[in-house]
């Protein structure tokens, strides 16, 4: 083989290695999105079994981001990645932070599940944190696929998502609030129920994240803690 | 200049480079240790202006993680670190994102500070919180100088210190619930506390983070999710 066909397969061999990095990110997000479906599936039906499920399987999402991590560790040192890769090895470094800790927040979820004590009354808020859930999943699934395509208009737009579920999460309060209120005896479980919509909103924000370093990703720029004005102007090359 | 020269005078500029960069996360350390502080001073004191202070300083914060952040990639792409090198880039990249986010969590006590009404009743507790603070405050420190010194034996004790803050954090929780069932009036603004005093022990949780990227980084080896028995093994090369 000639100087040529070897760094062509040089080349070849750690495309490859960016190519396995860029889908365990995928996978192990696959199962963070399904760990929170279960979660709030879990808290909304009042399945003990399922709940308990999601708390035993959060070990396989911590297991996924050593193992990423390890293997980011490994193409630094022996392939030196320069511009789009090193903004790409930076950026799944970012992702699967955030991404453990939101399996983290599946599992608080699932163990309020477990002990909860559900009655009628609860009956439409758990409704409303059923759609909250939902809600934050897409965004979760969303801002993945937004680093699957390197997308960043995709990003920027469920990164906008957002301010809807924390309109959600206000609403949610106020009415866990007033039972609270109305009730004194249930607010020793209103409080679980209290922490599982606080996840839920912190899920958000960590989808908020994620779509920020596929922004920094695709433009090269660290738009966090920047505007949305300012994001707009980067991402869609315009003031909306 | 002969070569060897000029290799030794890269290789100082490389370590400089590496110095500055441990040096800024320590600086950034100071400045979220002062902000968490303030904060539960402000909590503690139902003192609204300092309360306000910390809000507008968070921005101060978000700048030197980005800088840092740039910074490490900086040397990624032009210095190709290698073995404990590579390790500390890691260590700093994980360490400043758990630092932003401690200083999120301090901006948040100072905006229920700012709107905290204190009354005779929450004195006990505001000082029970008030102690609080300043254990999770102590742990940020001790981590961020167990990372100073790339000393495992001292990340482990601190990582130790977390079940104290949250026995802590247990017996708070106890006493704000016991307040919201005497008085439902009280509620909203006892929420407000329990919400301060939760990301207290988030706090905990973000040190103890820190600490595990400190035993990676002198260990060389991942010990997140791992036991307390294997992490002892790992460190102290000893079952205590």
């Amino acid at each position: 083989m000639d100087i040529d066909g070897i760094s062509h397969h040089i080349s070849r061999q750690y495309n490859e290695e960016l190519e396995e990095v860029r889908n365990k990110v995928l996978q192990m997000g696959g199962l963070v999105e399904q760990q929170l479906a279960n979660a709030v599936k879990a808290l909304e039906e009042d399945d003990a079994e399922l709940a308990e499920a999601v708390v035993m399987t959060d070990y396989k999402i911590n297991a996924m981001e050593v193992d990423i991590d390890e293997e980011c560790v490994q193409i630094l040192a022996r392939r030196h990645p320069a511009a789009s890769d090193l903004r790409l090895i930076m950026t799944v470094i970012k992702t699967i932070t955030d991404l453990e800790r939101i399996g983290d927040e599946a599992e608080r979820i699932g163990r309020m599940a477990m002990k909860l004590d559900k009655t009628e009354k609860l009956n439409s808020t758990l409704a409303a944190i059923g759609h909250m859930g939902n809600h934050v999943r897409v965004m979760v699934h969303d801002a993945l696929d937004a680093f699957a395509r390197t997308d960043a208009e995709s990003a920027l737009k469920v990164w906008r998502e957002d301010k809807r579920v924390d309109k959600e999460y206000e609403g949610i309060m106020r009415q866990l609030m007033t039972f609270m209120m109305e009730d004194a005896r249930s607010i020793p479980a209103i409080l679980d129920l209290l922490w599982s919509v606080r996840s839920l909103e912190r899920i958000g924000d960590r989808a908020t994240n994620i779509c920020e370093y596929v922004m920094y990703l695709v433009k090269g720029k660290d738009v966090r803690h920047t505007s949305i004005e300012h994001m707009e102007l980067e991402i869609l090359g315009k003031k909306e």
